[in-house]
């Protein structure tokens, strides 16, 4: 499709960059900037910049803050004798939103993935071990993804934290809350069974 | 959901402002924009910036242009004498593409919908009405969606543009070219009895 303007076509262009955002979907989101009033739009800019240069990851965690230490890490009720690996900020902000779980974080940035080239390298594993080996954490529990990659960086780092004295855990797998059994897939039926629990009436 | 920055909280709400992404969408995609370098997130912002000021609706079909006159008025191969109505810039790209018209267009920004708010003065009716008196315009194609709303805006032109000495059409509207018969929903179907052409070998 040709564009009527080459200023269109570059922010089109840099709209489909986006990861899920197709040529259509751009064009009609760009369209849609083209109409607001361009204070909008550079408030729109602005604060696209403004997050990018004042969000930095936390030094301890990887959590994003503007203020070196995530209020997280920060929080001194929380337990920092336990910490939970999560792959990504979007899973630590599902489990804050229980509000159940009172330890810290450590955030990969992803899961070891050879198909995408993505190598221990590129997480944050050695600040996991420096960080497990220097301060007094008791527990880590692994929240990785059940995937191929999610196991194989499990597995990673369990050789990697074994060798300390540290309880390492996994979240539970088995069927949801509100689930029908004969719903549940395979895999996290078989887990279900084999992982059971003692009945608490 | 809680953020973990103001900065990050405020990204998302820009994002989530455009029309289709929701708050889960925006956060993926203003994540994705921390994890890139901070100059490709200027470039973004500033394509956008830039594409709103640099870009003006054509002073007579009201395409966006740089130039003040689109690349299409301003083509002296294209018949001055046809003019297209459509109601979005998309409905011109899709026309555009096919390569057959050779006329111009006047896009009209939108349909009347009084549900939406959206009367006549919303719209480049008076500027339509203006080039249908001043020009040597012989015949004005309405290429409007087959909706109420469209019906309505037809209607409306119709009676505007009438007075002139000019021929109105509408584009046609029957089974589309590949689709099966028994497919096609009722209103097309009586559309392509009531409209048949004479068979031509």
């Amino acid at each position: 499709m040709q564009l009527p303007s080459r200023l269109i076509e570059s922010a089109v262009d840099q709209m489909a960059s986006l990861p899920g955002i197709g040529r259509r979907t751009a064009l009609r989101l760009v369209l849609h900037m083209l109409a607001r009033d361009e204070e909008r739009v550079s408030d729109f800019a602005e604060s696209m910049v403004a997050m990018r240069q004042g969000v930095k990851p936390c030094t301890t965690c990887h959590n994003p803050t503007e203020d070196g230490v995530c209020n997280i890490c920060a929080n001194p009720h929380r337990d920092s004798s336990t910490l939970c690996v999560v792959e990504d900020i979007r899973d630590l902000l599902a489990l804050e939103s229980v509000g159940e779980y009172r330890g810290l974080y450590h955030i990969l940035g992803g899961v070891i993935s050879p198909m995408d080239g993505v190598g221990p390298v590129d997480l944050t594993v050695e600040s996991l071990v420096t960080r497990v080996q220097s301060t007094e954490v008791k527990e880590v529990i692994l929240a990785l993804p059940a995937s191929m990659e999610g196991d194989t960086t499990a597995f990673y780092l369990a050789k990697r934290i074994q060798a300390h004295d540290i309880l390492l855990t996994t979240i539970a797998r088995g069927v949801s809350v509100g689930e029908a059994l004969q719903y549940a897939d395979e895999a996290t039926l078989s887990s279900s069974l084999l992982n059971r629990l003692p009945y608490k009436g």
